[in-house]
């Protein structure tokens, strides 16, 4: 753990003392404009998994809850609605960039005594983020290791990243949606019990490629992006770090296998979370099109 | 009310019988292609509005519940998180197909009383619609009207769509999410009573026009999309006979003032909703990219 | 508003330093044999109303949200259950020692910023009082005066305590668990507006007389006790008094008709909270017996 | 499975056509004015195990979540509550009439397919038991057999019954709550996977005898009342004859510890039950005096 300012990389003031974007401000209308341009078939792809009791989800949390209710009149109109009870982080989800913090500072040096409350964060929150849109870059680090799914505890370096996206002939810009494929959820539906002890993912070594890249936000298909050995882990650096130092996006549990099998690397991404007042994250369904 | 099979306009059985994705079928990738085609200058519209307890809602249903739980070491890595409880028609959301039904039949004739399940819906539940993604036009009624906002109970007919479209020099093509700008929305900050009440909105005669039209979708910045003159109302003939019978998406509560003050009144539009597996909902942060 | 420690009546250190169960100590067995023994006709009274969306509840606050689930198979077993969403406080309910208090310190002086959490409360918790059971006296206020219900804004003095009482020929003793009616739960099913707009209840003089008496706890049929004017009103002096510097229990949304048609004023009464770990209050049913 | 109406012990129309509550019409006022007369010390005790989310619950069912919110103001009132979610039989709690049935018939031939909705069941739920007070017995089967607990898939039959009963010196009169003591619960908090595995409990032989000897309400310190040799089990005769064909209460997750210490196997119980309008069940907080 570091003092209050880190000592590694940062952004921290890099946008005004007021920030509380983070690295969503690396993404401009040019940018989008240009991811717009990547759309050269019409396809489209939804990264989400089902958003369901059983579905993916960090093991300490609750379970997501959904009891449908309806009315049954033989004749005449009817309607069903559902009550959800869910964690703000459940299945595919984005974490807002007061999800994580260390020495009582969040991003950009806001104090989390003053601003955490049970009604809501009062900085950094998730409804901060309107959107993500921009080029989507799809390192199918599977794929390119020849696995169906990376091993438990494996990392992803920067070396990776590098090496990877020269095989796959891609460049990262800044702005980028950066999408990690460790093929690691596949595992969920065949072996719960190993998925949710732990995870492939990227290692510490990737934070300063991604601030010197300035990548907008990191999704991957596993439950925290990064590597860990066991769950709960003993530290979460590319969190505490990425999260609070970066003021880097994170999106866990995505699905990348359609776009892997179509070797599409290179798409206009769409993130759009739900504008929940004060919320820590939000549930979304991220969509690639290409 | 009308018999099991409807007498009007629909949709039953045109994309096989054992469609649930309706008017979603009417989306190619070659309109997807054309939507992208649409993004000018980058500028990206979140068209949701807050979701939050007291933001807007049915009035009859639940207010959303969110409580945050955070940790609060004074040194060291912190977390927090969010408990929400809402239902799956809070705030900007999409109906599935299986939200409202009549005479025991939901939408391409599947039988209520065996798909209705407290644990979910086992047809036309929000997880066939694993996104809309295609061109929006924005019809500013409000705009057209030079009024702040349409009156408690004022209709928007089929003939307004005609007259709105040619003024503002747009058409409406097979496969376009039609969002329809009441200026409602912004009575929910003012007068939350008179918010409650009812609202103006399209009325039946719309329904053959967006059936010849083969619209897929229709939003609003209202709670219902359709014309209502008390709050519940008698009936929902838009809900009844659009949803059912043309198998058409309808979405509620988006906000459309930022895009009608640009003039944007084609845009590649994307909306995601949750996989919620057997959910008849999902609330939705739609976008709009010009 | 005082300084910490408060300048009027006070039950800090009473107890011992440590104590978190405020005049839950004042109820001896002998008190428990003494109230046993007004068993005389083996009549029972459930005092809660019906906890419901629409039920009794702090107005300002979520309703509670329930919902069933249930299988439906043709042959065989079935079951059925609930999902339960609700405010610690929703309908009949006692409030726990740490429910109010002011200048950072709780009930006996412990420190509010260390020990309330939004996993819990760590000191005065309602997991601290296992069970209310002793000798119950209703004071009919009401009745006495000869109204159906006292008047919104009504207050009930300590001399309307002992003028009540002598009418009734009842007489307090330390340990007592004491009901006030003053009807006002009956306004909530004929003119709901009104009942959400304030209350009869008791005034700041009571406070010294239940000190004084060593009442045990304080059940009312309305939604806070004490005397409201409005809702949310300025202060809660017999919720910042009571709770907070005379670590008493106080227990709303009670219906006493039954009870006062009998003319039960001394009964067995047992108040049994849910064991919610680190919980600000529990609903409960409460019963006297005769 | 058998046929619509139970060949076996059945009390169905024994209190008419329209009862739905069972055997709570089994104690009179005469048998709470004995249960009272069983006070003679004034010590209380209070069955309920924890209400947190890593309490006792069957364990397919969701966690119950609890999230304290609170108010942060350095000077002046604050508050706290909870938002509480849960199912309706969690931790300790009764089973409602509507629990369980089979072959589409409620407890006294009430039509499932009618009464079961999502919004509430319409008969025997739970707001209409308002409480159990009366004469519990304890059996400590654990003790009788001198054992810390009994075993996974280990039976208690109504021989047992009888012989235990014999041993302590106590006999089953009608009207009765029996509580049985297993152990079990402590094999909660050393062995969660044992606990959750199954449980030693009562056999189909006690139904005849629980019928003979016409037991009001059936408590067990385990999660099911009846043995289980897997969770979930294929089977559950004392739930589905117990509640449909008798009509007979069952209670889960009671701790007795420290009455069977005192071997206090005569008392006075009361049982209150939150009045949840068309509940399936009830958490509670089972209250003992003696």
């Amino acid at each position: 753990m570091s003092d209050s300012a880190s000592k590694g990389p940062s952004n921290w003031a890099r946008w005004g003392e007021d920030d509380q974007r983070g690295t969503l401000n690396l993404i401009t209308p040019e940018i989008v404009m240009g991811a717009a341009g990547l759309v050269r078939t019409g396809k489209v792809y939804s990264l989400t998994v089902p958003l369901e009791t059983q579905g993916a989800q960090w093991p300490p949390r609750h379970k997501m809850w959904r009891t449908t209710e309806f009315t049954k009149n033989k004749v005449g109109r009817n309607s069903s609605g559902d009550a959800l009870v869910m964690h703000s982080h459940s299945g595919t989800h984005i974490d807002a960039l007061c999800h994580i913090w260390y020495d009582d500072r969040l991003y950009n040096g806001f104090d989390a005594s003053e601003h955490m409350t049970s009604f809501g964060v009062t900085r950094n929150s998730i409804d901060n983020v309107p959107y993500l849109v921009g080029r989507g870059v799809l390192l199918d680090i599977a794929g390119w290791k020849g696995v169906d799914h990376l091993a438990l505890g494996e990392p992803i370096t920067a070396d990776d990243f590098d090496a990877c996206a020269a095989a796959q002939q891609v460049d990262i810009r800044p702005g980028d949606i950066l999408l990690i494929r460790t093929g690691w959820i596949n595992v969920c539906a065949v072996d719960r019990a190993l998925f949710d002890s732990g995870e492939p993912g990227i290692d510490e070594t990737t934070l300063p490629w991604l601030k010197e890249h300035d990548v907008a936000a990191v999704g991957a298909d596993n439950l925290a992006v990064e590597v860990l050995d066991s769950i709960p882990p003993d530290d979460l650096p590319v969190h505490r770090i990425g999260i609070r130092d970066l003021g880097l996006y994170l999106m866990e549990n995505l699905d990348f296998n359609a776009m892997a099998a179509d070797r599409a690397y290179e798409s206009l991404v769409v993130i759009a979370p739900l504008k929940i007042t004060g919320g820590a994250g939000s549930p979304v369904n991220p969509i690639a099109i290409t």
